[in-house]
């Protein structure tokens, strides 16, 4: 069966989603598209072949042509969007943040408690990278004993003046908190941001680098270090210290060049590079299970949970201090090991 | 577009190749199959959603319902085949080898020729593998200088009893003479076997280990050892030795695990493990091309000069003496730079 | 010219460097030596070729047949051979802690301040490792810009249960402080101690593994890990994270193993194993020195900051808080820059 | 016991023995030297602290004031000094070649067994690498099964003009001789070379690279490639293929920098920095066995056959064809697993 999907925002990723669902993926049809700047939307959907341009998310996602939904938009549209695919009863693709709010979060959590069954995938990736897979499978085999210690650095090339610090923990870290909570299946109890002096690259307001403590709940400990001006690359580490071993990403470096006094590999340009076919997994799952009316994938209450420990690492960042997290109750919905790429 | 591939031989590749078409790639669809063994062939159409099953190979590729072939079938029909399909003016990509003899080769390259353009491409899936074209891409860049030596180890596990050490060179070392003229861009000019005492774990008959060497027609040399019962695991290695440096493959593990006194990561266990991503890439360009009327990938005299120089390397290792290679005047329809993963 | 040396303590780590003196290092003759326990000061004596067992560590300082000190005795005995060998005027080379409070580190400095000249060098031998030196000399020149952050990992297979939480920062953390000064070129401003739950591996009452961070004065950020029962083996781990790239410690196996479905190398057993060519360099150059009648080497005042820094690491400890560190003024004596090995 | 060493030869390779004994090395002094140059070796032994300088290498040898000798003149002279120290009953340190010819080989064979012990051992410094040492330790233990192929690479970033073919057998390839024999436990039976295009970077008349193919005795294969003026540094590979596993060196560089794009490690600028160690290990062992009356190390057996393994290489080299190797019989003087780092 081909997935006939509609996709709401075609700015650069939502463009970028268009092209893998369009060129690369199985079973699916991109057959509708829509944005806030209508000519942006023409002009991605003529060069994606020709697909339907629909005035609005809402008309989109109760369009008949349209099965499932994918929502690029702009971070606080994505409550209504996910909102209403609930309400059509259509699965939903939602970039990330699920919502921008804890409030709006917990609005998309009882919608789909009510609705009485999964519909929305948040898209964080690397759940669905190789190397994050392969750590999981490794601390799920026993191999190192329990998780003591998870250590994830997250460094960019560069951003743009406009990011905040506030930005560091909400758009950057967002990513290792997830990483930390599916790889060591616990939830965050508190949180904790201790910081060097900021980098010369780095913008005058920016705290960068910083470091994001995280206490889980079942007492691992996870330290997220963030630095997004460190020029020598896009580099993703991620390393687990069990009770009686670790295990870590190796290089993603295909050849080794030995010239001028040394050898070497390459490290990735960008986030495109390093995790392009984490991307394309991570759709074609959600396509798989859309055709089979499976639910799959990083939940709403992931979303959530990721949303929550931002606004603490946001106010950890402001007060220097620790600040715990508390979630309200997990539903049955959301209960562990629904899905291999949700929270065990 | 959507390219309609039928596929000839529904053994363990063609089944591999149709799961791979039907629920990986974009934009194609398998409408028929056909196998010397007709219930396999139902029973695999069955399993990929019912395309049609058709009597003869003749038949699928004459069918109007068929653009492209896809032939898996046993080695020595496929000259028939791919004949065929250059009748016919279908693409068809055609799993090594092209044609078992010389001879079939020359009809192949000759027919081509008198159509006046390329339909064939040869399944020399290593082209499309992201460690080789890095290679490739190091070598053209002029980073280590002229290359001079290519060193190639082609491991397998183990094979069954029924390989012969012919079979060494024609299945195994294939790979690695089509390897050594795509990383190159040399034809092979001369070839000798040297050889080990025989592994324990080989069968009676079998010379396992060797060392081929080839003197390529630029001056490189190139040596490749085959050992296909070294039990450890899948494992290709490929160094080409330049005048002022060196590039090689590297690890392909993901994560690296610590524990008991030592730290390590995976080898891969089987060519499939090794070269999943290549298969893909490799026939979604392939498709790609068939969809825009183009040509691409492995040519028909990619092929022919493959077999020319296995025939050597069995003449070789027979005689213990050199062997030259004389091929036939290399046609402008394949003039070097045809295309990205052609032979330069 | 041969320097005459005596030992005081021949304990485990006494009767390494007597060995290590008398049998791999150039220049040098054990002279005498002394311990609590005379009788095993015989021993150790008559296994190094006679040589002669003075009663008391004083009597040894004062023998005119010894040239330079070399102090292994338990820890709380340090001050008192330190001082009379600074009072008798000789070279003294004592293993940490220099003293085992910030007291009576405060008369060492004094004592040598007042002779005018250095006479103690404290064996933090991780700053004669290679890699260690390597290290350092990557951020001296500026290859990766101002450093921001150094992560430390300490790991040792196990500990008795003897070793106490306050041991892990005094005995185990005290080299990572040491190192975390020397590469970083600044002093320990505050530091503070975080923990995820304990090893099941570790004694009851001990907290491992922990996280000691510690604030530099120039603003830097350090990060040591310690886990002292992770079973797989001695692993000594560090990564500085400058403005435009990093640095990180080597693995150090000389060969690599492929065997059953991997690869992979050895990580060293134990101490001894990891720094035994440090120790090597250490005991050599503090030889050369004391024959040239220079001082060279981590100062008094590096044993006083280390010592001043693990009280503030065990208070860190135990309070759950962040400790301040304040140190006295730095003599000249003790000025940046004074030896290679020495802080910058 | 203090073992008084004299040096015969005071150029390049002497000096740097001298250094290392009196500056590194322990329980040797170096009390006499001489040279052909009377200026060098008074200048040399000058720098050395004033030790004796002797008009001849015979009248060193016989002086009452040495125990041992080093021998690192000029190869053809090495015979002459070899003779003369096992005539007088002295341990000798002769540096690699044992001698120039395989008659004068034979003869010190001879003499040796006449003598009725080994007195003399070749400068084979790599047996003293720790790299090859674990090499030698795996296979040993069975971890790779028996040992089929031994792949080395020998690469140097530059040669003299003065080099010839002949000596990149005679003077490079001959530590690759050496360790195969080492490594292997066997000797070589048959040599083959096989050539590529010269480097652009060789002097004209040079074989710069080429690939020499020894046949072991026991059917084991060796492949050496040898590269002098590859430029990017001095870089020595070695792997073993058992019939289950492989073991190869690892990188030798102490830490790993990231920066512009890529990370890395350095490759040594030359064999000083590569095998410092190994020297400083051989030199000491030799030390050690002469202090005890021992003998250990390469024998005169090992550089016998090394010679005639070169003479053959060189044969090869000039035929183009397979040269088989003939040593005369083993003495039982030179019986298997004599010493640790002796042929076995």
């Amino acid at each position: 069966m081909t997935v006939r999907v509609g996709v709401i925002g075609t700015g650069m990723i939502g463009t970028d989603h268009i092209r893998r669902l369009t060129r690369s993926l199985s079973n699916v049809d991109v057959v509708a598209v829509t944005d806030v700047d209508m000519d942006r939307a023409r002009q991605v959907a003529a060069g994606a072949g020709g697909v339907a341009v629909l005035a609005t998310g809402k008309d989109l996602i109760d369009s008949d042509a349209v099965d499932a939904v994918v929502v690029t938009s702009w971070g606080p549209t994505h409550e209504e969007y996910v909102l209403a695919s609930i309400a059509a009863g259509k699965p939903v693709f939602c970039e990330k943040p699920l919502a921008t709010t804890r409030a709006a979060c917990e609005r998309i959590l009882d919608a789909e408690v009510a609705a009485g069954r999964r519909l929305t995938m948040v898209g964080f990736m690397r759940r669905y990278d190789a190397g994050y897979r392969d750590m999981r499978d490794v601390v799920a085999g026993g191999d190192i004993g329990a998780p003591l210690l998870f250590h994830s650095a997250h460094r960019n090339p560069a951003v743009p003046p406009t990011v905040t610090s506030a930005m560091m923990v909400v758009d950057t870290c967002v990513h290792d908190i997830d990483t930390a909570r599916f790889l060591l299946g616990s939830e965050v109890a508190a949180v904790q941001v201790v910081t060097p002096r900021r980098s010369s690259r780095a913008a005058d307001h920016l705290q960068d680098p910083l470091v994001l403590i995280m206490e889980m709940a079942d007492g691992a400990l996870t330290t997220v270090e963030a630095a997004v001006n460190i020029a020598y690359g896009y580099d993703i580490r991620g390393e687990i210290v069990g009770e009686s071993g670790t295990v870590e990403l190796a290089e993603t470096n295909r050849v080794v060049v030995k010239r001028d006094g040394g050898f070497g590999g390459r490290v990735p340009a960008d986030w495109r590079e390093r995790f392009v076919r984490a991307y394309d997994v991570e759709l074609q799952e959600w396509i798989d299970a859309a055709a089979a009316g499976r639910s799959t994938g990083p939940s709403a209450w992931d979303g959530y949970a990721a949303t929550v420990v931002c606004d603490a690492g946001v106010e950890a960042l402001e007060s220097g201090g620790r600040v715990e997290v508390s979630l309200r109750e997990r539903p049955e919905l959301y209960a562990a090991g629904t899905t291999a790429t949700g929270t065990d």
